[in-house]
Parts: C-alpha cells; sequence; structure tokens
C-alpha cells in the first residue's frame, strides 16, 4: 500500500492527514501553529509531526506518494508563496522546496488553501465527477478557487480564484476589505449579509424577528426559513449580487458546476434558490447550464484537496 | 524534420499551414469553404488539400507530428463540437475524430477558433514568453481566449474565453445579441464604439470630424489621435467599460498579459491608455500586475495557434 499526505496550515492550527492510496483516511490530526520568530519553525514542526506519525504506523518514507500542502496566502504553480503569509508572519519563500528540504526529497506540492480546499471537493465532496469546477467559499470574506480540466488555476501571482473582489455595484457607497465599493464580498460574505440586513432594518420600521437579537448570516437564513419578510428581502438582496458575480464568472470559465462552501453555506440549498435567478439572468446563454452544489467535506477539504494533489494529479 | 499542419476554418476560407517542428513556417494557403450539404465536405477538402501539399513538399504522413484545427464554435476538451458550428451549418459532431478518420490515424487536435488564436499568440506572438494569458479579440463582436498554465482553457460547453457577454450595466436601455442589457460587448466591440459614438453625437452639438463622414471604430480613433473632444470622451467611456471587464476577468483567472487582437486592435497602442485607468480601479490589487499587449499574428494567429496545439503541446 502506498500512501499520500495532506497539510492544512491555518493561523491557529496545521491540520495532518495520512490518506490511503485509494482515497481512504488512515490518520488525522493537528498540531498548532506557532508563529513566533516569523513563523519559521512551521515547517519543521509539521514535517517532524509527519514523521513521527509516519513511523508510528509503521509506514516507511518510501511508500509515501509524496506530500500536499495548502497555506493561507498566494501560491504560484512553482510552490512559490508570492506574497508570503500575512497570518503566519511568512515572508515570500517556496514552500514547496522548503518541505521537500524537511523531508528528504519526497515529492511535495503546494498551492492556496482555499485552491486546494477546491480540489479536495472536486476529489471527494461536492464536486465529484467533474473536472471544470468553481468552489466558492461564502465565509468571513468570498474566497473561491477554480479547477480546470482537473488542475486548481493558480494565476499569474497565485490569486486565481480570488473571486470576492469582482465588482457589481457602482452605487455602493460603503468601502470594502479590498479598498473598493461594490465588491461581490460585500454582498455574499457573512459580514456581508449582515451588513445588508442592518441597512434593510434601519430602512424603514417593517417587522422582523431580526429586530429582537443578534443579526447574523444564521439569524437571517433562519428568519428566511420561518418567512419572515424582511429576511426575505435581504436574502433576495443577498442572492441577485451573488448570481450576478457567480454569472461573471461563468462567463470568463465556464464551469459544469459551483460548489458553495463556508460558514454562509450552513443555511443550505436554500441559497441556491436565491441565488439562480440573477445567476440565469446574467450568464451567457452557453454557460447558463452551471449546476450549484453544497460543498460536503467540511474543515476536511484542506487535508483532502492537499492528498488529493497527490494522489489524483 | 518533423512538421505540424494547422488549420483554421473560416466561414468562407479554410486557412492551412504546415510548419516546421521549430516553428518555422514552411507554407501557408486557403481553400474555400464548402457550407452546401450541412458542410459535410469541409473536413474532406481539407483533409485532401493537406495530403496533397506535404506529398508536393515531399513530406511522409510519419513525419507529421499531427494536425491542429480552430473552428467557429464551442469545442470541449475532446474535440467535441458542442452546439455544432452555425456559420458552416454544422450539427454537433466529434471534430477531432472526423479528422482522425481522415488523415488515417495521426494525432488531432480541435479546439474553439477563439481559444487556438489566443494559443497562437501566447506562443508566437504578443503573449510569448507568458503561461497564462487572456486574448482579447475585439472584432464585430468581443471574444477571447484563456490560456492557463501554457494550456486551453475550453470550459465545460466549449464556451471559456467567451468574456463578451460579463454584464457590466444595469442602466442600459440597449440589447445585446445575447439578448441581455450592458454587456462588455455592448461597449468594446465595433459595433459597440459605433453605437457609443452615435449616442454621444446626438447628445448634444458639440463640434466634431466625426459628424462630417462615416462613423466607424476607426474614424472614431482616427478622431481621438487627432484631438476630437467628443472622440475622446467616446474613447474614454469604451476605456471604462473595457477596463471594468478585463479588470473582472483578471479578478477570476489572474492572469500575466492581456493580448489585445481584433479589427479595433488596428487603433495600435492607444487602446491600452484607455482601458488601463479603468482596469486598475476595478482591478482586485494581487491581479493589478497584468500587463496589456498588442495581438501580432493577425489573420495568421489560427494556424500559427493550431500548428502550435501540436508542436508546443
Amino acid at each position: 500500500m502506498k500512501y499520500a499526505v495532506g497539510v492544512d496550515i491555518g493561523g491557529t492550527t496545521v491540520k495532518i492527514g495520512i490518506f490511503e492510496e485509494n482515497s481512504k483516511i488512515l490518520d488525522k490530526w493537528e498540531i498548532p501553529t506557532v508563529k513566533t520568530n516569523a513563523g519559521k519553525q512551521i515547517i519543521t514542526d509539521v514535517s517532524n509531526s509527519v514523521k513521527s506519525k509516519l513511523s508510528e504506523h509503521g509506514i516507511s518514507m518510501s511508500d509515501v506518494l509524496g506530500l500536499g500542502v495548502g497555506a493561507p496566502g498566494a501560491v504560484d504553480e512553482n510552490g512559490f508563496m508570492c506574497g508570503g503569509a500575512v497570518n503566519l508572519g511568512w515572508e515570500p519563500f517556496n514552500l514547496r522546496e522548503a518541505f521537500e528540504k524537511e523531508l528528504g526529497g519526497i515529492t511535495v506540492k503546494a498551492a492556496n488553501d482555499a485552491n486546494v480546499a477546491a480540489f479536495g471537493e472536486m476529489w471527494q465532496g461536492g464536486g465529484r465527477g467533474h473536472s471544470d469546477m468553481v468552489a466558492v467559499t461564502l465565509g468571513t470574506g468570498v474566497g473561491g478557487g477554480i479547477i480546470v480540466n482537473g488542475k486548481i488555476l493558480a494565476g499569474a501571482t497565485g490569486a486565481g480564484g480570488e473571486i470576492g473582489h469582482i465588482h457589481l455595484e457602482d452605487d455602493e457607497p460603503d468601502t470594502c476589505g479590498c479598498g473598493g465599493h461594490g465588491c461581490l464580498e460585500q454582498y455574499a460574505s457573512a459580514t456581508g449579509i449582515v451588513r445588508l440586513a442592518k441597512r434593510r432594518l434601519a430602512g424603514d420600521d417593517m417587522p422582523s424577528v431580526l429586530r429582537d437579537g443578534e443579526v447574523s448570516a444564521k439569524t437571517v437564513f433562519d428568519a428566511v426559513k420561518a418567512g419572515d419578510k424582511l429576511a426575505i428581502e435581504v436574502a433576495e438582496k443577498f442572492g441577485y449580487y451573488c448570481g450576478k458575480g457567480l454569472a461573471a464568472v461563468a462567463n470568463v470559465v465556464n464551469p459544469q458546476v459551483f460548489v458553495i462552501g463556508g460558514g454562509v453555506s450552513k443555511a443550505g440549498d436554500i441559497l441556491i434558490k436565491y441565488i439562480e435567478p440573477s445567476f440565469l439572468k446574467y450568464a451567457f446563454p452557453p454557460c447558463r447550464g452551471a449546476k450549484f452544489a453544497m460543498a460536503e467535506l467540511g474543515n476536511d477539504a484542506g487535508i483532502v484537496g492537499a492528498a488529493g494533489m497527490i494522489i489524483n494529479n
């Protein structure tokens, strides 16, 4: 039996998994991300943890097909972190080469964490059976990952699939985190949904359950499911912009499927009901056939995708 | 010496070229596109013409690395023409397999003509030295082709890179050819520029050389170069929308370079001056580094790209 290792480096913990070559997970665990000293220790910590766990399982390095790794920053085709990783304290360097060195020259593949998660969803999750896919992460921000013909689209500076800042609205007064106005992220992220809800609540005094407690993406969609009219208006606005943004994406890369993940996606299939009408309105007819599916792997998408880059390359 | 054949099937003529494996063109010629009988004869005509020309040059089939072909319709990764080719009378069929059959099983690669031309520009034209490129064709309509990591992005239904119908303007009263309102093509194509110019001319009676003759993309940009104020306003509007549309493209695929071709591009570098400010305004910061270059291969881009798919695969 041969094995692959998947690593997902986050700002607080590093998730690691050992996978059998048939894609079955053998073991998964986490170690803390030590960010002191510009994060220099992280790669050594991960490598030592991997070596020790492989040894526990009686797996020799010669039976390891390789290690895949996702990191929170732009990573180009060669495994170079173009802008470092702000959340880890990393300056620009070659992540792939650093792991190769620590692990005695085994095959290493490195990519941006969102792109790796997208690859995982294609291999084992909501995008299974497809080779042209766009993963859309509706979390604190809006991120994404694009798979073209079964491969990650990294982009010139590792920013491929960073769809959150597509401009959609000329008349947006609020400023986006990127400095722009009217970005997809301002309407389709958890933060954006709260912003839309608060703006709507302030607009008049229409009754709504949202007036009585915390306003979050979750409470908004819970209220939608309970038939709250104001919440439904907010969901329609969310869907209008999200559909319009994904139509632009479809008009560029013509995917088979969009896989929706991130915290907001916990609301479930109901999101698609609000996204689809606007998507169909703005997508070019040959690109309208793209399906919508929900992400399935949750927090494991990163380690699954990282191992998948090795096993399913 | 080994050779590759490049074929570019158009609605009036088929362009064909024989290339040496070092990329040098040995011969190029055209044959008429016979569209009668649902275009069934085209592939046989092309194959016979290729065989006869190879024979003239004393090249045996065993020295031919393969044949690349671009056709005016959506072509998927497998060479299947998903929607046929309206301009040729073709119903959906597998173009790659049809040529393989006619040519005794040599390697054949087929793709959409705009994507093939984009590949040509990457290999030998304005995108030389780059592997992540977007070709933008500003002609009667707006088309394009996307190259990711040196390969054509075909898309799920062969519509990858068909960027002309990205929605950019909510307040556009005129209807686009696709049925939508406010598509990139309505502002950045030759037809779109004429539309913008006529609308501006009708707006008031500001003097302009454009009032005295034919209004075309060429006369508009000639007037811009001569300092005509009204024409400059039209060019600014063109540039605003074109830059905004290409920013959306950059935010999805993060290319190294945009290569601008098509009839409108005959105006030259001046286009970039009008596109760039809006591009920089709307592009996500990590994607702003994309360069702009002009297409260099003109009508040969198709045969060069088609041969390139064989030689530079």
